[in-house]
């Protein structure tokens, strides 16, 4: 049955968020051991060598302003940060109509330009509207979670052309179809993501910055310092919890702890035998929240040939299946990287075919935006997060419409000695990387709070037990 | 680890679904083994005695037109069915308002009657349009699953009062609340149950009649005709499949067999784990197939005491935590019992507290509509169907927006050895018990058609492969 171990704090999943609070406990003085399902930490974060020491992101990467917590952790690690490549045109494609810019938006209809401007101001004032810590208390959010953001978009925006761009930004942005989450849920994510603006774009906003060495090193380092205390090929099969400990059985490894913290996606903590189980609205919560659908994809060129062409490598277009597309060749541009993002509906069928099918169409869609040579790369990447085992969907979970003001309440709430980590616990930069170690503090501190006030009961109670003299 | 077993066919989960396949198979000479997680047979059918040798209902009871299936199914096993008592009038509530009607509806101002009227003749007309096979398909399928079936309601009924009804009778015909599901899955579920007109009504319709001894005893008799190929209190916790086998661990037993089929709600079947996991798009679906909420309680009285005033026990009203109300006394009535819902907020709001307040507040609502009497009950029963571990919410599962156009054809497609049954794969009376037989002898038909051209092939497979004499 493997081997016991007894410790303060078990922790589920070496993401991000499980890393974070074994780190924080750890720091606190607490035993804790982090059991991780995968032959690796990380979680959605995940480092590709390329060559030459180089390294390329295919899972989370980027870093931009206000996410003070991912910042804040990479410091410590001594990780510095570069900025995305930037620099040169951007390309659009609407059809096979090609529009090269800078700035914001390409050069479209004045009557689209005032309607992306009217619709994403509107969208910015309404998500300041949703307060974070509990969505299902706006003032509107009945209306709000009783609707497709897709509802909303044909509602609220005039024209076609400005719909479509919205739509395919903020299906991106989610790596879901704007049917599947409500209004509600839209306003959250933008506001957690400190609006529209910051959200969607590089430089000044979340896309900014990049880790030297790759964003997995985050995870890499924190999993360093932690030695033993992490245990990987461990999957987590069933949990007891009573009142006094938590038992967590893992492939190889029973735990015995004080108190768990369970920092993995909700559909996958779902997939874990609580003992006794989970109450209902915990359980039926879970079953609600649906992870993401993302192929991530990163192809190697010699150099970086597009900025000879006054082109930063940003590009995108709605009937594509590379949604987008971005230079992210590795610092010193020893090689030239252009990293694209398939979801949804594409993500779903190139998800089906072989494997050289599925890098024939990205492919062909690389070089559809920048040209022949983009379609000839060293090596390609390829991540479908939906088919990992321990992910099965990026960038994070969703909410459909009625969940939040339904269920909200039991996101975050501790079970007992049951803590629940992991971005999509986060009410500030929900489904990123900053708000995996948001995630992390908070259950930390929460969980430290609880081992503090059992300990003085502890201390407490066998003065109280004790039988009087008589 | 356990008995080893080696079958045909093995079966997870023996409610209906699971059970009729195993009934089918074993028909046709094929060796089979269930395995039920719960130490019953039944599923979402769950007798209770209420003594003097009456049962009622807990769980699915009700039979009626078009249901062909699980009637033949009853008729085969000598199961008889008598009427659900509908003499008298019934009783509606709009806030303190009483309406004492007979026929359909209340006698609402005539722009609410006709409002209510042309509402529901156009929710036919658009469900008429939907395949059942392959609602995806459907002429509008991307607008109609774009949308809350809220948004739908809002769009299309012109009055408060038609509005309140129309969602009060789809979140309870679905356990859910009209923002949880699609307008397509609405259209798609009306029409897979013969219209709005058979699926709401008592008489002619789906709540037409029961079946003498409960309806769990139709799982029961199949149970005892399968004798030993039923295996209780084995859930299964692992899922093997190759090409030439699958292999099932449950606990306490081990289970070869050449094709499997997983008959249990897809929320549940999502938390086996497969090796080889299953494709993206099916573990996707199931991520995206929430059960519903649902508390059914029964109130047991010496008489039903509402007979003598003219009423048939039918009472409802959009604000009382008690949905619906139904007379549901044994057919001698011998006792009279109230059957109540409660679905959605209510549910979710008294699955929370305690059980002597739920009790309380369940039996204040059918007091608010039934008077003093309905109020001290000798006996209550109660289930909170999403409490219960191997079912995790009733009646089934509903489509959040877009999942049907996203995910659909993921729903029935075997994959490899693994076959799905379940009323939630039923595209006739899916929810339903009719759809949950349905479903079992469409996966019966799929396992045989498999396992005679499996057995052709390894026929001629030895005569292809022996080795020429040389």
């Amino acid at each position: 049955m493997g081997e016991r171990i007894d410790v303060d704090v078990a922790i589920v999943g070496a993401g991000l968020a499980g890393l974070t609070v074994a780190a924080e406990l750890a720091d606190a003085g607490r035993a804790v051991l982090v059991l991780e399902a995968r032959d690796r930490v990380g979680g959605r974060t995940l480092n590709q060598d390329i060559g030459d020491g180089a390294v390329v992101e295919m899972g989370g990467q980027w870093i931009g302003p206000t996410q003070d917590r991912i910042a804040s952790v990479a410091r410590r690690l001594g990780i510095d940060t570069f900025p995305t490549w930037v620099e040169g045109d951007e390309l659009a494609y609407f059809g096979r109509r090609r529009h090269r810019y800078s700035g914001e938006m390409p050069r479209l209809n004045p009557l689209v330009l005032a309607d992306l401007a009217q619709a994403t101001t509107r969208l910015d004032r309404l998500a300041r509207r949703v307060p974070l810590q509990r969505p299902w208390d706006a003032g509107r959010a009945g209306e709000w979670d009783g609707m497709t953001f897709a509802t909303w978009l044909r509602r609220a925006v005039k024209t076609a052309r400005a719909r479509e761009i919205l739509d395919l930004y903020l299906a991106t942005i989610l790596a879901t179809e704007t049917s599947n989450f409500s209004l509600l849920h839209a306003l959250f994510y933008v506001h957690a993501g400190s609006g529209f603006q910051i959200l969607s774009t590089l430089e000044g906003g979340a896309q900014q910055d990049r880790l030297v060495g790759g964003s997995q090193v985050v995870a890499l380092r924190l999993a360093e310092q932690l030695g033993d205390a992490v245990r990987l090929q461990a999957p987590v099969r069933r949990v007891r919890h009573d009142g006094s400990t938590v038992r967590l059985e893992g492939d190889g490894v029973r735990v015995t702890a004080r108190r768990a913290v369970i920092a993995i996606p909700p559909t996958l903590a779902a997939r874990i035998d609580y003992d006794p189980q989970l109450p209902a609205a915990r359980d039926q919560l879970t079953q609600r929240l649906p992870q993401g659908t993302v192929i991530k994809v990163n192809a190697v060129y010699d150099e970086p040939f597009w900025r000879a062409d006054g082109l930063n490598g940003f590009a995108w277009g709605p009937g594509q299946p590379v949604r987008f597309a971005l230079d992210n060749s590795p610092p010193d541009a020893r090689a030239g990287v252009l990293v694209g993002f398939i979801t949804g509906e594409a993500a779903r069928r190139l998800g089906r075919v072989d494997a050289r099918a599925r890098r024939q169409a990205v492919l062909d869609s690389l070089r559809f935006y920048h040209g022949e040579r983009a379609g000839r790369p060293q090596a390609y990447h390829e991540v479908d997060w939906s088919a990992e085992p321990w992910t099965r969907g990026c960038f994070g979970a969703h909410f459909p419409p009625g969940v939040w003001t339904q269920y909200g309440p039991a996101l975050r709430e501790p079970i007992g000695r049951l803590h629940w980590a992991g971005t999509e616990t986060s009410p500030v930069w929900n489904g990123y990387m900053d708000g995996a170690v948001r995630s992390g503090e908070r259950a930390a501190a929460e969980v430290l709070a609880a081992l503090d006030e059992t300990a003085e009961t502890a201390e407490r109670s066998p003065a109280v037990a004790l039988p009087k003299a008589s």
